[in-house]
């Protein structure tokens, strides 16, 4: 076996299996090793297993990492941010923690309207600044494969320039980036009162343009009451597949609108938030194999309900866990908060938790097949923890225990 | 005026002013510089304000720091931590969040005995190897005092260890540690039934051996209904304070037994949890100018209601916040998540939370003579932030935004 890396004196490897999303009961089935190698060859992994069971190594002596007796688990995968942006909404998150209600913080001129303008207004220079900021706090905290999404321009330019700006990262820094063309994001003020009109435009004169920049995997739709109800919503996400896009959708965070049924109907990849889903509609995720993604950072910064992630693994659903990352409701990249909110808020078992940040939030962006998991043939994304056991992603509670990140079979993260 | 390090191009500096506790509605007024400088003379703060006023300086040029526009604030003060211990209790952490009854968790073994035993067993070889990567965390996350309780021995041999350990380490290791002797923790088994027993032995045998060796600056004791009870507690809080201790308490935590009443009674520099205490109790601490100090982690991580911070700033009370890092009910020392919960779960503004988190903490520990301020005449002990403005401590919620440590005057931690 030839290896240009190897990573040496792990006390237990802990990895989900598989190649697709595990579901229900099947979510707590980890892979553990006790005194575990893992040997990369180039991006991927060559084996894994018991250090006493490694085989002879040929060819050049790999570059070794002591994991010094602590645990290795799988790159963590951000399957649902928004990390391009322009300014920051401070004033509205300081509103909202004193209580102001919605409507009030709107006549402050809070809201999505904001990042609208601030990054209409930005360069593409701006942009990529600041999300690289945010990209390399995401690696340190072991995040190795990012979703990002567009939905701050709402117009054919400043959609696009979000859309570049991921492209242009996804090839300068080492977290992989999977884009996604979210325009129906919110209903631009140059729409008001007509969202047809504006998932029109965004079908004839974006998504094309999307298409042949080659800029999005992905596209993705906020599908609520009194933003894009169900018809919109379907309009918008059929003409996405049939161009070739994967899809994916905000649904039912603030009703029960039935965006969860619309996600199993259209083939959706993911479906998140969910809070308000119906239990008919979570059931026909299933049947469909749709990704039911939680965002318990949202949640937590809005002080509201977290989404019935127990009940749901424990109906077969596939639980996958992302950030959220934005400026308004969410301004949090933190993985650790989120694991802890997982086991201790939403019920979850630290193994369920680790499927759903790793194997099952890959699913949730298509990428299963090659990585979400620590198996031979996967890309080698995979971190060393400076604890002994993926137990403490959730014992050590909100401490980032990230000691080295590898990522595509190199060091790209070591803490100092 | 000499400076041997300045710190050039702050976006915003934030800080409380005085050399004593904030109360009340002083809690939430900071100095708020724009384009400022901190000129430090080897370890204290020789000159902090608009950068356009700084004085000229002389003799050798100094060491500079750019904070790239970035905030500067003083380094945190952690006054409640137990980061002495040996062993885990992650079993006990996934119990509890599965939702078994404190009882049953005892019936399988869980509580505070597990961790006696294990820093009973460990070394002090072990102990300090174990603290020091615990103190390491907490510099990155900008905690440059830390207060550190013995009470995981509740012999002689195992306390007097806990404290040589942090003795060695204060000297080892740039983050000050305060120690605090705390054998009335937990009543020992050599002592079942038999508190007063176990107070008389800590006051006989244990304080005079502690005094001797200069080796705590406080003394503590748990006051809870059915360990240590007032009498007992009071006992042993008057015998520390005749030798010349400060003292401090854990109290009304569990019920209403009146510990902060007993705190302010004896002169205590803090009485720390206070979830039930009586506001003609919290009255008398405001009255006797004690610290109270709320410790939202446990709280977040045993799922139980959060200290009432908003009504004690409210009623004049001074407050610190701090992490309570031990191993059983609250195994974090997230300054960031701890900043979070305290805007978003208990109420107060984010200057306050930076007072509780700088000023007040040091106070709690009788020592905002010197520290917790950025004065000329303090100790140089402040965080550059990768983040514009101290707001985002809160607003970016549970990240860590600490881009370089400096403490006593040096540079200690700069994230990579």
């Amino acid at each position: 076996m030839r290896a240009t890396l190897l990573i040496e004196n792990i006390g237990e490897l802990a990895t989900p299996v598989g190649s697709s999303a595990r579901a229900g009961a099947r979510m707590r089935e980890l892979r553990i090793v006790r005194d575990a190698a893992v040997a990369v060859d180039v991006e991927t992994i060559a084996w894994a297993g018991p250090a006493s069971e490694l085989p002879r190594l040929d060819g050049p002596p790999p570059e070794r990492v002591d994991a010094r007796g602590g645990a290795v688990v799988p790159g963590f995968v951000d399957s649902h941010t928004h990390f391009v942006f322009g300014g920051y909404r401070d004033d509205e998150f300081f509103w909202r923690a004193e209580g102001l209600p919605y409507m009030e913080i709107h006549a402050r001129g809070g809201g999505i309207a904001n990042t609208v303008r601030d990054t209409r207004n930005a360069s593409a220079e701006e942009l990529e600044a600041s999300a690289a900021a945010r990209l390399e706090r995401m690696l340190g905290l072991g995040v190795t494969t990012v979703e990002g999404k567009s939905g701050y321009g709402l117009d054919l330019e400043t959609e696009l320039r979000q859309l570049e700006v991921m492209r242009l990262l996804d090839a300068r820094q080492p977290v992989d980036i999977v884009s996604t063309y979210m325009g129906p994001h919110s209903i631009p003020v140059e729409y008001k009162g007509n969202p047809s009109g504006y998932i029109d435009f965004a079908i004839r004169e974006v998504l094309p343009r999307v298409k042949e920049g080659g800029l999005a995997r992905f596209c993705d739709v906020f599908c609520e009451r009194g933003v894009f109800e169900l018809d919109d919503s379907r309009r918008f996400l059929e003409a996405a597949r049939s161009m070739g896009f994967g899809v994916k959708l905000h649904a039912d965070e603030i009703v029960r609108l039935g965006g969860a049924g619309l996600a199993a109907a259209v083939g959706a990849v993911s479906a998140d938030h969910l809070l308000k889903a119906s239990d008919d509609d979570l059931g026909a995720m299933a049947e469909a194999g749709v990704v039911a993604t939680c965002l318990p950072l949202t949640a937590f910064s809005l002080r509201e309900p977290y989404a019935p992630a127990r009940a749901m693994v424990d109906r077969g659903l596939a639980v996958a866990v992302a950030s959220d990352l934005n400026p308004g409701s969410c301004y949090s990249q933190s993985i650790p908060l989120a694991a802890a909110l997982a086991v201790l808020y939403m019920g979850m078992t630290i193994e369920e938790t680790l499927t759903a940040l790793t194997l099952n939030a890959a699913a949730a962006l298509g990428l299963a097949g090659d990585r979400g998991s620590i198996e031979a043939g996967k890309l080698a994304d995979l971190l060393v923890l400076d604890a002994p056991s993926y137990r403490h992603l959730a014992y050590h509670v909100g401490m980032n225990l990230v000691g080295a990140v590898v990522k595509r079979g190199k060091i790209v993260g070591v803490r100092a």
